[in-house]
């Protein structure tokens, strides 16, 4: 049975996008550089930045942590200060990847049902003059809140700190403007709003801060100068590309367009965010976050009080009957989560909210208190 | 046009290998999840140990260097010292992630052209009692050499140092048992001999050093102890996984299994460097190494000394009739190189033969001295 993905990716992909990897593909040959570069150039393009105005995109093998960790572990020198606004689980994996790396870092943490606000990130740093590179997630996937990235860029810019931000769950299914918003490097990966396969993470950077990282990476593998000067200097990765995700991701990339470009992919995004609100909310369902801090690339919903609900039954019958929800990663809370993203319209959703009918009626769960 | 690729990977893989990444899988999916179990207990059985005999298989997103990058960078703590039997630009790898993350380091280098002998190594060790780690490549693809990994390991456990083998290129493709050769840690990769997709590394790993590397890691994404202990906790990886890379690796141990196993493979690995060697050394081509210290993955063949080859153009014009060979990586010598690893059979190497005769000809290359 073909499930759907209602995850933060890996998501459900088309067809097309996964028959891109039915031919082997060296790592020499010009179709596959072809597409490095096409990818490349697209992604700065879907940015609203270019090249030409001084802005480049690195490629990293691994999963988004390992693009995360590039950047930051790359960028972040030996006397610089890094300050990470955190308001859930992935804010807290930055500020762990700091410190593993024994970086100095700061960090300024925020309740998980509320954002990250300009004023107290302005307030943290005219206290600490110290900090250099301030780091922040855009879409904190632990509860689904966006985090306002332009108003918080703009203190960047004050303050002139280096804003480094954790796109991923974002990018491609949210207009954004990197220049615009200060944005120095914002990082995403090949399974989510571009609706590609997981395989590698991507790092869009202000050129002027990626040549400051020569010679201050932490590690071979994720040393993002050294891959962005290997890219440069012949187009090719230093190490073995996943030469078959990047084929996906070139075709995906180009329904991406066919679909209108980011902005065509938002507007069904937020159609698919739209029917499930009102089929959730139908049903008795109660949404973790206040509705004007809940982004819509996924959205936690509270467990039903009812004692009948059992999360790993609901998920399982879910699943059986081909629908992949998501497990909650909340500190303190019961909830779990439904995504939007990926090859998912909201007949999809329609269908979903009816199987969580279904299943509820089955287990006899009181939905509503 | 299909191509085929006599490359050390990413290689030539099977169609029905590639048709396994046709659908979408979500990460904690139980298909998926048995998936990475059956991987996990196959590859240690495939180098004759299992877990009941305390040995563990981790595996690590990105290519194998990351790998590499994990094991050294996890298991060599602050105080200790890695030797580095270094003869060739994979060896040089790992002196160099070892200087890049501040680790006490020796290197103990050999010609290109020569083997690490178990002697020099001995002795090596005798002279630096501080030695705790050794590390050293099993097939060197720089030239296509096979280090005496067996005997290196006796002498390993003769000093008591905990061994750690890159078989990127070899593992799969040549019997190896790695209690019998007192190997603590092997790495290799999707893309090799297993003859999957890229995408990711494996560490096999001797359980009693593994523990010992516990809140050791460098990275955390290339954390190998946490990357262990989190698909022991719950089966998943800890960030996301390279889901479609690890379907098409399961249907390649399944191939591989139908094949004979890693004896059956071997076997025809051999059979097309026979065909390989006879028919290039008919057209007058010259091996870069003695025969007597060539392995059977790749070789490295000397350039024609007439100024009518051009490697550049020899590549292309046989890439255009769909057959990818690879450049050399030599210091001391000008070499290309072709491998015998992935879906290829002698028929498709005397395919290949004819076509570099084709292409002699047509640029009038005299090829024997």
């Amino acid at each position: 049975m073909k499930k759907l993905l209602f995850t933060p990716g890996p998501l459900s992909t088309s067809d097309t996008v996964k028959q891109a990897m039915l031919e082997d593909m060296g790592s020499r040959d010009y179709v596959f550089m072809n597409s490095i570069k096409e990818i490349r150039d697209g992604l700065l393009h879907l940015a609203h930045v270019s090249k030409a105005e001084g802005y480049e995109c690195v490629i990293v093998q691994g999963s988004g942590t390992f693009g995360i960790e590039s950047v930051v572990g790359s960028v972040v020198g030996a006397s610089d200060v890094l300050a990470v606004l955190a308001n859930g689980a992935y804010g807290e994996r930055i500020i762990k990847m700091a410190s593993i790396q024994k970086m100095n870092c700061l960090p300024l943490r925020f309740d998980e049902d509320g954002i990250v606000t300009p004023e107290a990130t302005a307030k943290f740093l005219e206290e600490h003059p110290e900090i250099t590179h301030v780091a922040c997630i855009h879409s904190e996937t632990t509860t689904g809140l966006f985090n306002p990235i332009k108003e918080i860029g703009a203190v960047c810019k004050k303050f002139n700190k280096v804003f480094i931000v954790d796109a991923m769950s974002s990018f491609g299914g949210v207009e954004l403007d990197m220049k615009e918003y200060n944005i120095d490097f914002l990082v995403s990966s090949s399974n989510k709003c571009i609706e590609g396969v997981p395989g590698f993470a991507f790092a869009l950077c202000k050129k002027s801060e990626l040549i400051k990282a020569k010679g201050q990476g932490r590690s071979l593998s994720l040393d993002l100068y050294d891959q962005w000067a290997g890219l440069e200097a012949n187009g090719q990765f230093r190490f073995t590309p996943p030469t078959l995700s990047i084929m996906a991701f070139r075709q995906a990339m180009r329904e991406l367009e066919a679909e209108g470009g980011i902005k065509g992919r938002e507007k069904r995004y937020r159609e698919n965010k739209s029917v499930l609100d009102a089929g959730m909310a139908k049903l008795g369902f109660k949404l973790y976050l206040k509705p004007e801090i809940q982004g819509h690339i996924i959205t936690s919903f509270l467990y039903p009080k009812d004692p009948n609900f059992n999360f790993e039954r609901f998920y399982k019958k879910l699943n059986d009957r081909g629908f992949i929800i998501y497990p909650g990663k909340l500190s303190k809370a019961d909830a779990f989560r439904i995504g939007n993203i990926g090859q998912i319209f909201p007949d999809d959703v329609r269908a979903l909210i009816l199987a969580i009918k279904e299943v509820s009626a089955e287990d006899n769960i009181q939905i509503a208190d």
